[in-house]
């Protein structure tokens, strides 16, 4: 049985000098071990990539999501299995096929740090260039202005868990039209769009680049990187971008939209793709 | 020179369906690496410890506070030298006195698992346990309630950068009277709070038992870990608990509030720390 992604908890409430006792609930987060095990001179190898502070829910969908959005796996046919311990519903395992080898040396880098120049925001973004398998895909989409009014309710709408706790963030992902084909909600903002993007990856549906990324928050760094691993083109965030988050989606020819609001929002990069 | 904690940008704005372009601010994001130096068997050992997506500025506070939250030192007597690489502004390194070790088994460890019981918040838990110098620390200080409407007041007043941008997560340190001691700002929420608790740390105000913690966004996990480290008892935020951040809180008898706005909040722990 899969963990709850909220809990029922008693809290004091103070309004206006009153106090008052109430039930309520809080959005879980508990950690995630994603395993990989694999074949390798004949031995099973077996092991611990990451530990991530996560809610529950989707957490198959996330572990796959994270080993594609790090460089470590690229092809939905490079897994075989992939399965909750059934001890133990805090790990997830992925299980490759024959002959696949993870690319963990990919990971080991973290994308932020090369030998050769430092750590600087053109390292980290270089090295994402050489294990994206999408980024810099050509494309010819265009959308008009108008659609991105209706996304944010939309998101609202269909955010469950945020509705009962106020305490996720949210990836949701929107066709051309503006209607919404997946929402995943996590703690973790990174986590919430490795959800969305390993559910994508296991129904074989990459490169998402008919597809916009609407971000409950801010567009960090991070995200962006993420969403060029999937080769996303257009990214709008309800809240506002960071300057490397910015400076990726240039390089990469992201359309990046921050506080998108009703009726107004901000373009960042990629305004070509937006029709009046 | 310190690197600037935000960028002029030229952007299109969106607004009922007419565009514009306007100069914008944008919060700066860029990795700084936190190295350490020290003397073992008679050698000079210099390690890198961790990449850290941060907003320049106040970097040697994040990396000191990132290296004591850590549990990897754990007094300021330790610490030699805290500089800037001349070359790289994107790189610190502390330098520690003679004979001093860094812990970094603790590190490696990072508070989430154990090999004993697998992955889980008690696990979690049990590990920060273990190596919090100030957790559990006996204490009297009571505040009433009134004392916490002003808070998010002086919080936004205070965050410079945020009004600029509206990116920034923001972390403040207040005296039982709810005058501000100091604030610190970053596009990381962990970073902002690792910067005020090393800038503690290096001024030796640490332990932080009679301080109250204002966060800008929600509570997790990881926050509540870091506060517990410095001493913290009283922790106030402006968004939602995670369910593990309030059984960390309970477990340390930390006071948790949530939702934080004007005249209203939610307690989710150590209510007897509050007077009506």
């Amino acid at each position: 049985m899969q963990k709850s992604a909220v809990r029922d908890i008693r809290i004091k409430k103070i309004s206006n000098a009153c106090i008052s006792e109430e039930d309520d609930l809080i959005a879980v987060e508990e950690p995630l071990e994603i395993q990989i095990a694999y074949q390798s001179g004949g031995k099973r190898i077996k092991k611990s990539i990451s530990v991530t502070m996560r809610t529950p829910g989707n957490d198959e969908e996330l572990a796959t999501g994270f080993l594609f959005t790090e460089g470590i796996l690229y092809d939905r046919n490079q897994i075989s299995k992939v399965g909750t311990d059934i001890f133990d519903e805090n790990k997830v395992l992925i299980t490759l096929t024959d002959n696949e080898i993870p690319r963990l040396q990919t990971s080991e880098r973290n994308f932020y740090t090369t030998s050769s120049c430092g750590v600087c925001g053109k390292s980290s973004i270089d090295a994402i260039k050489t294990v994206s398998p999408f980024a810099n895909q050509p494309d010819d989409i265009s959308v008009p202005v108008g659609l991105f009014y209706s996304l944010q309710n939309t998101l609202k709408k269909q955010q469950e868990v945020f509705q009962n706790t106020g305490g996720l963030h949210a990836s949701g992902l929107f066709d051309l039209k503006g209607n919404i084909i997946l929402l995943r909600e996590d703690v973790g903002r990174h986590n919430a769009l490795d959800k969305a993007i390993g559910a994508s990856f296991l129904q074989d549906q990459l490169p998402l680049n008919r597809t916009i990324l609407l971000l409950s928050g801010r567009a960090s760094f991070e995200l962006i990187q993420k969403a060029s691993m999937a080769g996303i083109r257009i990214v709008a965030a309800i809240g506002a971008p960071s300057s490397l988050a910015l400076q990726l989606a240039q390089e990469f020819g992201i359309t990046l939209i921050g506080f998108l609001g009703n009726e107004r929002f901000n373009i960042y990069s990629g305004s070509d793709r937006l029709k009046i």
